[in-house]
């Protein structure tokens, strides 16, 4: 019998879940469901595209829908909203009446960037950075912009005010918590971020909750800190939160960090018993984190098409399941690479870990090799299994393979101890020193866990 | 008690061991003897000076003998040369009469470049490629010179080759194998490396051992492959042999590669029974592999300064074990770099195993975003375990980051399958693709490897 498999959204946990389904069941009836008009691109890149790096935003769409249907006999329906789904019944209908039966469902339905509950926030000029068409509003809207209010310090926030910047306005970036980068980055790694920006004539307000937005018909000033912030567009990066309308129709449990709770599977639960035939992928589910038994959000593209694939292969009846995580990420911001995973400082005082940190500074090349940029490493353990928890990597260049070797040995409950003598680093002159600034850190962590 | 240590060597080993020592036994009397008229250099950066990327040689020496002698309370003995080392009486005697008693002693005597025992090879304008004062002596004699053969087209070779091309030199590397950078890189990854050296100009002889040397006074030409190359410099880059001459008189059991055999400690053994007070590192010594059972060199400097630190710590009556190795490497090849770590699929085969292979093709940053290099990258696994036993990547930038995390899973045990589910990469647009080469090549390999 030919399996009917519906996967609403179009992000990257949906796409992947529907090609993924399409590899291991040539026959299988696949349909996608996007409210999106676009599919297939990476919202990562956005910042990217408004500060000129990318050409414009058609160049960073991969395929067209048709390019779906055609080369990989998937029906994309864009532009349409799920109401509801059946899971006694199998089907679900559409906004516009539609109704279209399923034998197996995959919810990616992503997040929405967090709004403030703030007066003013839905006047013309206060842009979310989300979709594709987020982003051409906000190229479109510049022109008549002198200066702009960045609303949140994470590391899209930062990608954004340092592409405004770049393309001549001022920008200054408000944050609610008294750090850039907050829960991912500690403050110590957080300042050199925060001093890069500002060489780059960025201006910061910490510890400053978004007040009211106000003006005539579209935004004309931010009140924040006590300030009033002239600006002609705010741009909201404010953190995502799963989209949870379908799930919490269908009843789907929610775990304690607001998103929907699954098992290795990627199946999710009902009052506690696992849901037959509906998997689930992406920003709208919580994960098992690698470091500490519990849950955790991995927002991040890398770990959607990961768990999109975990879907997609268990969505047709074949096996796959979705590791713990640990989250690894990259930002670039100016001329700076950003990058980090497991526990910060902050996140291990939430969990109740002590963690004990070892930190070193060099450069990217040997000494006297030219061009070599400097680079901060930070490393995080817990004491008690002297296991590396969380590194944090400040860099000119090279900094995501320093975060993927971090995240090797945390994933695999690598001592610092084992990591000192056993994680030896390739050498050569023009691309690195000949112990590497991460060795550096971790026999500083070593010395200060003590023996 | 005040002990004196004496180390031998002034490589990354020998130096490293002293500094370890010095860090570890503030009153320790320590004393270095080396044959080298400098110290505390890197031989790796010799090929980038000749290619004029670095300025000169005097930037690459870090430290001067005064410098160790006032900072550090080492005392260097430079251009001093060990005659004998009597382990009873616990002294040595140096070429010059000198009598010097040690508590125990560190031989990092290193290796000296294998000279192909052919007719000529002492001829003027033959180099090798080891010391500062090879790599001087070679830039002094540049100026004569219009051909240059290399013999040898391991990494070295190649850096060399590339080097001597950017200085506008016709050049011809000869190799024994039928293959560049053999026993380490498998023939296909290999015609990569051999395709971007042509590009640049440089010409190959391949499966073609060295022949005669001939010239009046000074090399005019070398016999390879039945035919006459005329040349006026002659480059060995012919690998690594381990100094044993004082291993060799103290009567040091050798391992079956022909370096001397140690413990995890460090210590080596004399007809089966450990030597107490003496201690090595670097290139003289065989390690244990971390992927089987068994010995390998690792005649790397990144390994050297890992098994001096080890070296140094116990010499002073301190506790170290130095580990399996995966000898993660990485060269810089024109504009390519060429890095790789445990087993080659020739290596492999040596030892009997039936390596499986998962390759990949990709770039170094999303399709879209400008200024992305492409990137190969070969893992392999042995069929039994599933585990990744070696990787080799090529790539136009950020490759050595890709080794190091390759490497970490290596010396893990990781199994392919392992990787494909938990070893995430850090993504965004400017610095990868959303699923990296790497995790591609492993893909690949899982599909190989069969279920």
């Amino acid at each position: 019998m030919v399996k009917r498999i519906v996967v609403i959204g179009s992000g990257a946990a949906g796409m992947t879940a529907a090609s993924t389904a399409r590899e291991h069941a040539k026959d299988a009836d696949i349909v996608l469901i996007t409210e999106d008009a676009h599919v297939a691109y990476s919202p990562c890149a956005i910042p990217f595209v408004i500060e000129g790096r990318i050409k414009d935003f058609n160049s960073i769409i991969m395929h067209t829908p048709e390019w779906y249907r055609k080369e990989r006999g998937i029906e994309v329906h864009t532009k349409a909203k799920v109401a509801q789904v059946d899971m006694d019944l199998r089907r679900l209908t559409l906004q516009d009446g539609a109704v279209l039966p399923f034998d197996v469902l995959v919810l990616a339905t992503g997040g929405t960037v967090f709004v403030p509950p703030v007066e003013g926030a839905n006047l013309r000029g206060v842009f979310p950075v989300r979709w594709l068409d987020d982003g051409k509003a906000i190229l479109r809207a510049l022109d008549d912009v002198r200066s702009v209010v960045v609303a949140g310090a994470g590391v899209i926030g930062l990608e954004m005010a340092v592409a405004l910047r770049y393309r001549g306005k001022e920008v200054t970036v408000v944050e609610m918590f008294n750090q850039c980068i907050p829960r991912l980055f500690d403050d110590d790694m957080a300042r050199l971020v925060q001093a890069h920006c500002e060489g780059l004539g960025v201006k910061f307000l910490l510890g400053a909750p978004l007040g009211s937005i106000s003006g005539e018909g579209r935004v004309e000033r931010v009140r924040v800190a006590a300030q009033d912030l002239p600006c002609q567009m705010l741009i909201l990066a404010t953190g995502v939160r799963p989209n949870l309308e379908l799930a919490n129709q269908i009843g789907l449990d929610l775990g304690p960090l607001g998103a929907v709770r699954v098992s290795a599977s990627l199946q999710p639960y009902r009052k506690g018993r696992l849901v037959k035939d509906l998997y689930l992928a992406g920003d709208v589910i919580s994960c098992e984190s690698a470091i500490v038994p519990g849950p955790t959000l991995s927002q991040l593209g890398s770990s959607a098409v990961r768990q999109g694939r975990v879907a997609g292969i268990n969505a047709v009846g074949g096996y796959a399941q979705y590791p713990g995580v640990a989250s690894p990420f990259i930002s670039v911001i100016g001329d700076l690479q950003v990058g980090g995973l497991g526990m910060s400082r902050g996140l291990a005082d939430y969990y109740g870990i002590k963690a004990v940190e070892g930190k070193a500074h060099g450069l990217t090349r040997a000494r006297y090799y030219p061009g070599g940029k400097p680079v901060t490493v930070k490393v995080l353990a817990d004491p008690s299994s002297r296991r590396i928890i969380g590194a944090q990597v400040v860099g000119g260049e090279e900094v995501t393979g320093r975060i993927n070797w971090l995240g090797a040995a945390i994933v695999k409950g690598v001592t610092a101890d084992e990591f000192q003598i056993g994680f030896e680093n390739a050498y050569c002159p023009p691309v690195s020193m000949v112990r590497d600034v991460v060795n550096e850190a971790v026999d500083d962590l070593v010395t200060n866990l003590g023996r």
